[in-house]
């Protein structure tokens, strides 16, 4: 990019001039924000959310290689300058979805600036039509990248990749517990939840209930209406507890689910009815008094401002790896906090999606009051100087180290082997 | 599958039993059509498509290959009995989604009925938790085992793929040319349509406004407003013509641009905003008069539901490739004709993406008057009894052999390797 254009970038305010065609004859995509009704939800979706004004030079993306190792999947990236970032995918996913990452990512970003992150990510979208794939199949390689590549700003400006999206709000983070002891009986998942539970010292957890996206079918049948009165008895009144139906309700049911967990003073309802029952979530909402909780599955920032806008949803929830990644989550944060609402972001436990979670949990000032907890992977071996990542009565220390804040251990990147398309 | 089973399975006169949870214990998760408000609707979305009465006999899968040539994909199914049926996929997208199938989708469906092909395609959907990649990601590998399954069962019982799933309703099918010129001066993009219309004599043509995705911006600047008129005029006053902006505009600009098409007495204009801006799509057509036409890129069947109750579309489109096949594309088309709407399915020039959209057109009453030709893919050899495939006077005859009605070449398919996950 020459120095220019920069400066023009500069003026404006933003991570490349709206509408802009480059000397390349190229379309510039950067939305504007003037597009929208609401003045406060265009600014989200527009503003610049990388702080990096320590970089005054361009940091040229020299290198991205894909590495595998049995099916632990890491990106590597290099600056001109030999600078590395690095990142570990979310690998349940990324064992499907490389050739996307290889194909119709990586080419994109190769020779490019990375400080141009957040325009890159607009314009990526729509390179090679990869707007078809709207999907964590598009989103889980793309995130895989811009977590490498904030890694590797995080290294050159010596700040953690929370202080390159956000300010630090949360040091700390209070976790609840997650499970999934669907199949089992409800006598029989009480005692693995309470067990569960005693091992974090969580002062919340989520459970399921429905049978995932069963058209109204328990399973086993029974499981659930027996559960919920036996988990609040167990846990007792002072117990943040969560439900999660992974869309299994009609609108009915859901309704009808929905009464039994707030007569039991539950404090959050996921997914009620299938992820892209849109106005079904909004009327089930309606209905309700118990908070209604969803975006997991939700892979399109236009329909999560439907969401957020219309009220459908009370706590919001972007898998930042489903999702494509921190600085679009961000932006949904931005306006889930614009209608005051909490963002608690989801998160599968593959990887170190916990990390890179902690890290956008700790940088947004609309957090929920306790975050995904599914257990810390065992199986990647790093070094942490900042935090124990230990959970204590219930919270856990953000890393503030350069970048994702840990070091992988050399040997185990070694074993890594370069994927090929 | 038991003979038990199978005979309460023809009294409930479904593909599987609504809710019932089977001897394995596992959950069924056909929908019930009550749920829906609009009984017409929950009709459609629920109603068995496949015609199958002769076969009284199980059809067990028993392998299922996807060979590889170049970039070219075959999906080659086999029954316990010998019989192949075979597609061809899409190949512009198979050649990044190639895991999916071979992890997310091929092991469902081995040592399967393929009878019950309805009912496992909804249940495809849950498996590994496949409705995460819901979108062409999960569909396109999904549509090229359907076209397969259907190719074999068109076999097994000497019907076409349209017979499989309809009646007989358009045999001989009308054309539109469809092309590309946009980054080309209105001037010289007017005259690479003239010569390609032309060649086939089609009596619709539809053409690229907008810059595809490109919030308000034209490429180059100016074109669109310049080739609107130059057009009609080129064409004449009984040309159907139809406009695609592929997403490019925000609502202002998108009744604007209609506004000058509707001047000039266009046919549709498609995609007119992002193809999620669901609310958006309505508020354009609700301003203008010209038909809003969309639904490429929609990859919820929910989704569709919402743009045809609320008349958010006039003009249904979706891709039989990346919407996931035949049988959903045709739930979408039938709910389509309860609201009294035209589907026009997209199709890409890929593969025999073309035939297998004949087939569909020929089996919806609510085809609409012209259907998208982007030229026949001249790389895949194969022999057609009982049409030339050629395009006189804009007309195609649609196949009428067994399954797809045409024969792959044996050495080109033999040339192909199994591919490996």
């Amino acid at each position: 990019m020459d120095s220019g254009r920069r400066k023009f970038i500069q003026k404006a305010g933003l991570g490349s001039a709206a509408g802009l065609i480059g000397t390349s004859g190229k379309l510039h995509l950067n939305k504007n924000p003037e597009l929208y009704k609401n003045k406060a939800i265009g600014q989200a979706l527009t503003e610049p959310i990388l702080s990096i004004p320590e970089l005054k030079e361009p940091v040229w993306i020299a290198s991205i290689e894909l590495l595998r190792r049995k099916d632990n999947f890491i990106c590597r990236v290099r600056s001109k300058g030999g600078v590395e970032g690095i990142s570990v995918s979310n690998n349940m996913q990324m064992v499907y979805l490389y050739p996307i990452f290889l194909h119709r990512i990586q080419p994109f970003f190769i020779q490019k600036d990375a400080r141009d992150l957040e325009s890159l990510l607009e314009e990526v979208y729509v390179y090679k039509s990869n707007y078809k794939l709207q999907s964590l199949a598009l989103w889980v390689p793309l995130a895989t990248l811009e977590f490498a590549i904030l890694d590797l700003l995080g290294k050159l400006t010596d700040k953690s990749i929370a202080m390159l999206i956000g300010k630090i709000h949360n040091p700390k983070i209070a976790v609840y517990q997650a499970n999934n002891f669907r199949g089992k009986s409800a006598e029989e998942s009480i005692n693995l939840i309470e067990a569960q539970v005693g091992e974090t010292g969580a002062k919340a957890l989520k459970f399921k209930v429905g049978g995932r996206m069963s058209n109204d079918k328990d399973f086993p049948p029974g499981r659930t209406e027996k559960l919920i009165p036996l988990i609040r008895e167990r846990f007792g009144a002072n117990m943040a507890i969560y439900a999660d139906s992974n869309g299994s309700y009609s609108v009915k049911e859901a309704i009808r689910i929905g009464e039994i967990l707030q007569e039991y003073k539950f404090d959050f309802f996921e997914e009620p009815v299938p992820f892209d029952w849109y106005e079904e979530t909004l009327e089930v909402n309606k209905s309700l008094k118990i908070p209604i909780a969803g975006g997991e599955q939700e892979p399109s920032i236009h329909n999560f401002k439907w969401l957020i806008e219309k009220d459908a949803l009370d706590i919001i929830q972007p898998d930042i790896f489903y999702f494509g990644g921190m600085i679009r989550s961000m932006r949904v944060s931005k306006m889930a906090a614009i209608k005051g609402k909490d963002c608690t972001p989801h998160i599968s436990g593959s990887g170190l999606g916990y990390l890179y979670m902690l890290h956008f949990v700790s940088a947004i000032p609309n957090a929920g009051p306790f975050h995904e907890f599914k257990g810390l992977n065992q199986e990647i071996p790093f070094e942490c100087a900042t935090s124990d990542l230990s959970i204590i009565n219930g919270m856990v220390s953000v890393p503030t180290g350069a970048g994702l804040g840990v070091t992988l251990d050399p040997d185990f990147v070694k074993a890594h082997k370069k994927v090929k398309g």
